[in-house]
């Protein structure tokens, strides 16, 4: 692409080192940009910035939070013996809009991977041992995801808690809400058979 | 969406104003961004800031530009009797990128359109007309979409300028280079036919 302008250039350049946006699309993010008032896209720019200059990690439960504690740990309405593991911050929200727990979060900030060399020393699994060992803990709750990754941090983490009496729970897999037996795979079909509950 | 931050909840909001960027890909590039080091996330800021600091209006063909004249305008090895007129700059950027334009270009920044309210006086008409009056000027050519707009545009402009010397001329219209007879639209088509150039 020739653009007549260098600011224009390094403008495209740096939208399109944002994943899935390739330059096309950050040359039209820049032309909206332009038409933009200049406050407007100051306040973008400042967002930015905070971004990096006013978020931090919670120190309990290592998800996001502008102070020291998060909101979730500090909160006095949250019941502090129920401790949700997942796997990044993205997954408390998406277990915070379900609006269906009320107990804490242990953000382990990656999977167990031998394949890619990651070790349980390099995730947030000491600081929950700790954790669970520290506090009265009645409950781990292991929300990760159906994978190899995720099935291995569980099993680590179950192993390594297994001498503890806290109840080490997994949320059920199975059939989405909504979703048609004959479109499932037949591996989850054969989890939810080998999971079914009694109804009746 | 219940983000865990105000920060976060602020930035997305901010990068979901893009046209086609919803809250979860918003979401998605702040993500990005919150793993990006300190210095990268800076340069992303000045670069946005620098789209409304540092750019403005070429004084004579209206393209973007970092000085009051671009860098085609003042170029020595452009032909100045040429002026393409386009409707934004995006439309420059795709002409120079042909490799087979030497002249120089006029944005009217838009066209006319009677059903938007938009007349010959609000796009950037009069200073062309000025343009090939005062300087000695050889051809115009209307680079202008094929709708009705472009049209409306090209007839007025070339109503404007019958009576000056100055050759008035249209980019072809037809079917794409590599395109299939029975995939073109029939008014494409019947363009074409109409079109038609001598080759032996």
């Amino acid at each position: 692409m020739n653009l007549p302008s260098k600011v224009l250039e390094t403008a495209v350049n740096e939208l399109s080192q944002f994943p899935g946006i390739g330059k096309k699309t950050a040359l039209r993010m820049v032309i909206h940009l332009m038409k933009q008032p200049e406050e407007a896209v100051g306040s973008l720019a400042k967002a930015i910035i905070n971004l990096k200059t006013n978020l931090q990690f919670c120190v309990t439960c290592h998800n996001v939070s502008e102070t020291d504690e998060c909101d979730i740990c500090k909160s006095v309405n949250r019941n502090k013996r129920v401790i949700c593991v997942v796997k990044d911050f993205q997954d408390c929200i998406s277990i915070e809009s379900t609006g269906q727990y009320n107990g804490t979060y242990h953000v382990l900030n990656g999977l167990v991977s031998p394949l890619d060399g990651i070790g349980p020393e390099d995730i947030n699994i000491s600081s929950l041992l700790r954790r669970v060992i520290d506090n009265e803990t009645d409950e781990v709750i292991l929300a990760l995801s159906a994978t190899m990754e995720g099935d291995t941090t569980a099993f680590y983490i179950s192993k390594k808690l297994k001498d503890s009496p806290v109840k080490i729970t997994q949320i059920s897999r199975g059939i989405s809400i909504g979703g048609e037996l004959e479109f499932a795979d037949e591996i989850t079909l054969g989890r939810s058979l080998i999971g079914r509950v009694q109804v009746g």
